[in-house]
């Protein structure tokens, strides 16, 4: 669920790996532990979850962030987690620990962007747990997501080698403003889950090499993307960023983090233009190797490494 | 869902109102907000959920309390949630927010508290998020649960005037020790909802008579407590604290937190030993003038405040 690590760097790394393992050794849900929501009940199949915490100076700034943006942050982040799997979200609820500072209209602005981003997705929040502290604010979010009949969950872990690699949209640069109203691509993942019948999806939290690579670890596998079709998936945002930064508009789009588009693998299609009529963006392919790679027009193979970002740095 | 305020006593409790209110105005579950769990999805009744944030310094003290029963608390406490709505727990989800300085040791101390308190009681733990960041320590579980077939569910709001009220064992000065390792009353409340069919129930986590007071509340009712019964009902650590605090007993099992007993709210059984074959101990009884108050051996009544308690103080 949410954001998981790079390769361990060290204690912060240690301790989480360490904390999934245990974790995993206690669950008794149909998923594996470290897709983006679990099984709720083994009774219902259907009924997934997942929970999300955000803290203040770590995943969002409130001097520079509003309220109301870090609140529809912490909906969407998890409305995110139910598109990568292909579920329809149900409810919410949310915890709150409130830096004792705030005041009673700022609390009000977060718990609204909440709501609001919920609505706009069909996931009402039906309730939570308020508290306060002097420390810095913390926001967590669980939200509950249900298949739709006859549509498949999508793991991480079934990507095949062959299989073909696409993106909802185009990454890079969302740090110029759309990092703050991120948009869950639920409707999406839900035709292309009906139509493509993907292998595996994730959604772009960390970036699209870093989430590429989850996808890949938990599949056994590697990937290959195509320089000149990543070229074509590159927002206009990273370009526009790289004026700034010094850096590749490629590497923004493949090393910046919260787009919140999704990575999809699937078989290749019978029907040639269905990836093309589902607005999905062809980006490579799973190859049997593991190891994320680019391919040149010229057919030179270049490995990359799968690098990641820190939120709302 | 977890501990919800006294009467408003300033900023923070303004808050919380404000807060309650704009999230019922958004709730779309069949229970009204404010109950200790939320409906999760309108499509299948008998599954609820709730969600508890503990933080460092506020409701736990690292210092004094090992981390295992930290964690023990942070499950225990919403699975005291589901005793007092008679649902049995189907799995947690566990969000951490770790101080850095802690040690991989102790956070796996931690999450082993968490997991072996969910094992007692049924309650997988099946995913998570884990984070860290400088600042103390947060830990957030949220449980679903789901009533068993036949049983109805538990809420706060339907006492009616002349239910009998009764706690499923004794309080006060559960700070001795008891509050380390609460242990939540899911089969006794099963037993009950099945057996006594009550009208309301809560979990004891703010206090006898806080708790109590919000039964009262949502069920737009009073309470009178038989100052004689009450007696009866007061943990030897009540009297015990007593020694030290110079306060009453009494006190002690009115205002001290953390008991996790739940107060039960029936109408009057037709076999009069139901209760007592429960492990029931009787209290007093629902009245319809909405206050709090005891009722001394001699007949008279006298009004008292519902008062809280911080937890861990």
């Amino acid at each position: 669920m949410a954001r998981t690590e790079p390769p361990l760097r060290g204690e912060r790394e240690l301790l989480c790996a360490i904390g999934r393992e245990l974790m995993q050794s206690s669950a008794a849900g149909a998923l594996p532990f470290g897709d983006d929501m679990a099984a709720l009940d083994p009774a219902d199949p259907s009924l997934l979850w997942s929970t999300d915490l955000l803290s203040e100076g770590v995943d969002f700034d409130s001097g520079r962030h509003a309220w109301a943006d870090i609140g529809w942050k912490a909906m969407a982040v998890n409305l995110s987690d139910c598109a990568a799997m292909a579920v329809r979200p149900v409810a919410a609820l949310c915890a709150v620990c409130l830096n004792d500072r705030l005041s009673t209209e700022e609390a009000l602005e977060l718990l609204r962007g909440i709501v609001e981003c919920g609505r706009a997705y069909g996931c009402p929040l039906v309730g939570g747990d308020t508290n306060s502290w002097r420390h810095p604010t913390v926001v967590c979010l669980t939200v509950a997501g249900r298949a739709e009949p006859g549509v498949a969950l999508v793991r991480r872990s079934g990507a095949r080698a062959g299989d073909l690699l696409y993106l909802t949209g185009r990454v890079g640069g969302s740090i110029l403003g759309r990092h703050l109203r991120p948009q869950p691509r639920i409707d999406a993942a839900l035709e292309i889950a009906r139509t493509l019948r993907p292998s595996a999806m994730i959604d772009i939290s960390d970036g699209l090499g870093i989430d590429l690579w989850h996808i890949c670890e938990q599949s056994g596998v590697g990937a290959e993307l195509d320089e000149t079709l990543l070229a074509a998936a590159i927002h206009p945002d990273a370009f526009a960023l790289s004026q700034k930064s010094g850096r590749l508009p490629q590497e923004h789009a493949l090393e910046d983090g919260e787009d919140f588009e999704l990575i999809v693998a699937a078989p290749r299609p019978a029907d040639p233009e269905l990836a093309g009529r589902l607005g999905l963006l062809p980006l490579g392919r799973i190859v049997a190797e593991p190891r994320l790679a680019l391919r040149a027009a010229d057919g030179t193979v270049r490995v990359i490494e799968p690098r990641g970002y820190e939120h709302f740095r």
